[in-house]
């Protein structure tokens, strides 16, 4: 695709851009590649500070870069054709789009496909070889059912909505439109509630609902589990990562993102815009303010105000994690001190 | 169903209770809820002192409260049916399978099950569409077998033992009665043996065995690793929840439960009533004590004495756990003072 | 088998034993153990220190002995018929494949196999009950396909890999020779790439590629993402654990060992022969040098230099955390000196 082309599909967000100048800079573009990998034919992008010295050395033949006219400037004088905008990252995705779409099988329902009668079955659905559809399950128009998925009696999947291969979707669970839900993820399966009794765990049939909204994306081999009452939700266009762990009961908004192997034990309610990095737990009916950002391992064990950013287990502010980790290092110098004020104290 | 009818049901656990006071107080109960949804026609209960104050709020028509004679007061003050119990979240429990049953395929076997000529299927058991069962598997009595389970040559699995859609059992398993192993599970799985030679990593196969003792429940998508000699062994009615990892040749006692996302290396011991917090981690060959409780992200370096609670990475006793992380937070208060003190003794 | 057929099996590494002395000393083994479980027709090994004193007690008919003439001797006097080596650990896995090879079905592809025309199959491949071969994929010789495995469209297994049931592996995924992927791993799912917009989060595609090498080796549950651009790369007989993550883009060298739910942000480049303990977290775009060793549930926040061992999160050298360890457990007792200090210095 010639970058003049790529230019025109982007519309607004390339308004600014090297081939105004210069009709010659319209290099034929083969693929997309990471900055420091690019070589000719390639579109790349630089963000921010960190690889903006790449500019100086890349091989792609074309750039989104940033608003920096001194970027700008040095990307033209080695030849290489760009656009500028505020969020090159996001032109990046969407010039992505450009080039390649994922796989999607085609509408159909595979003759494999065992499918209870029961069952309702919306319009140009696409259901793969050996998925198991159960009774009075409902699929709505447009989803894709990869192969191998397993659906629950009653489970509600949305429009447009794709569950990936080998995921299980158990009983009582309502999944929104536009939802992803990929591999080896389960959702709806038994909360984890038992009741200690001195014969042993008394089991809690864990009898509620699991209700992800429109947009939501739940990644590889994830796990949202049904409540023993009430239900367990998760808010619109909010992305999990893989191998994340939402409890039974939680509650959470809108347009969060968690990253892989994140724990939330039971009941936790976490608000919108929430961002987790990897592997944070939360401890059980805490609740987590919108806007708050947990760094990567932090524990989380009582609730956090809205727009904190906190780290460690357990968790303190970010602030504070990052003067008090300088000082973690320092324990050994503060304790030879320690120990000779000590003997002085002792001695006087 | 009327809330005398409940009561009745419940037998000994609900001989308190505000009906014998007041014939009125007999709502007609359509469902349970938690304390802080609950509306009208919702059963819903009280556990200690952190949602007592609910009982003035609440909606729910009626209770299931501690021995506390003030919470019962109020609520019969305010019309609420109650009942009074040492034990409220398990009366909670058993009024919960009043109103509900998980999901039970039929007995029967789906013509689409492919199962070897040489497997021996008790009698009552269920097996789903697409579940393969190998050669020489057994399978008891009244077992269900959800679609898409894989089965390897030579498993067992004993009466009553539930395996959930897409679980993948591998060989050498004996899995026990009354067992519930959740979907995506991975029971039998080859250890994680190689050892280190000038050419690389030379697997150490694994040829021990996996076996799940009576009423051992398994989270979705955990897994329990097959050693290279001896067993990997799940003691009586423990319960692990999703996304944990059981490490090869671990020995695990009964009446333990481990919450999502603990992973125990390799050759661990465990002994009874051991609790384990989420994310918790145990380095190999360490023994863990009956009665142990470790919070949740703790990192277990060395054996631990039985009843010992434990906490942080490398795990202190909860207690100290709690007093260092108050003063970690004066780390950098602490640390101004250092920098004095130091100053002060070189001046000296 | 007699121990005499042990020893000219094993070879090279088997040269001094007890059998050159004692012709006697050949007994009958029937299986491997533990040492500490070995009873009567059990071969067992110890190496190093921590099971020495086991010589003395073991029911072991034959040991393997590392090069230590006191153990060899006692064993001897004791009656136990052994080999020495270097290497107990190696030769004890080299004994374990005399008496066991997991199991492995026969070549041939299933009925019930769904293979799409356009798959290339090569010669004495295994596809089991129920697996999904897509177009174009390519399946080299002697691989072995367990049922109920996935393969996305365009996928390519090398010769003699095995995928275990219920594995799924996404397109644009190549997987080389030799490796296995355990049962429950997603290889190839599309990488955690969002763009935050006002709108929410955009979605990036993932349009890069997966390759595993030779060699490699993918634990129950674990999942390596596909990446927006670009290619995430394992190397030559790297080895994962159970539930590891491996982030969209990441590149790992050969060689290399990552426990149970160890997780890689994005981006990160790995060395050779780097070991990571279980629940290791490493943040996106660092670099880990060759030879790297972090502990159990290090929180890895920037690059480490070839050679180091690290711990802690955020990770600091192994040997200051065991240092800094050691304090924390003083930190009440560093407190209250403290809190004397401040009052001396506020008097003085």
């Amino acid at each position: 695709m010639e970058f003049k082309e790529i230019i025109a599909q982007l519309g607004d967000i390339a308004a600014l851009n090297s081939f105004n100048c210069n009709q010659n800079l319209n290099p034929e573009i083969s693929s997309l590649a990471a900055i420091d990998l690019a070589t000719t034919g390639n579109l790349s992008y630089i963000e921010g500070a960190r690889f903006a010295s790449m500019v100086e050395k890349t091989e792609a033949s074309a750039l989104i870069l940033p608003n920096d006219e001194t970027l700008q400037a040095k990307a033209t004088q080695r030849g290489i054709a760009w656009i500028a905008t505020k969020e090159p990252r996001l032109a990046f995705a969407k010039a992505i789009a450009l080039f390649y779409q994922p796989y999607q099988p085609n509408p159909g329902i595979h003759p494999t496909a065992m499918i209870a009668p029961s069952a309702v079955i919306g319009k140009n659905v696409s259901i793969g070889a050996y998925a198991v559809v159960q009774k009075e399950v409902k699929i709505s128009d447009r989803a894709i059912i990869h192969p191998h998925v397993v659906l629950y009696p009653e489970v509600e999947i949305g429009e447009n909505t794709t569950l990936h291969a080998n995921c299980t979707i158990q009983e009582r669970t309502k999944i929104g439109a536009n939802c992803v839900i990929h591999s080896g993820a389960v959702i709806g399966g038994e909360g984890f509630g038992f009741v200690p009794t001195p014969e042993g765990w008394f089991k809690m049939e864990q009898s509620g609902y699991v209700v992800l909204e429109d947009g939501v994306e739940i990644g590889c081999n994830s796990t949202v589990d049904r409540p023993a009452v009430g239900e367990t939700r998760i808010g619109r266009n909010t992305k999990l990562d893989n191998m994340v762990h939402i409890g039974h009961g939680c509650k959470i908004g809108s347009n969060c993102v968690m990253a892989g192997q994140v724990a939330l034990a039971g009941g936790v309610t976490v608000g919108d815009r929430v961002m987790l990095g990897g592997q944070v737990g939360i401890t059980n009916h805490v609740h987590i303010g919108d806007g708050v950002i947990a760094t990567a391992q932090s524990g989380i064990t009582n609730s956090v105000p809205p727009g904190e950013m906190v780290s460690g287990t357990p968790h303190v502010s970010n602030r504070l994690y990052r003067k008090a980790s300088v000082i973690y290092r320092k324990l050994p110098e503060i304790y030879e001190t320690f120990k000779q004020v000590k003997q002085y104290l002792a001695e006087k």
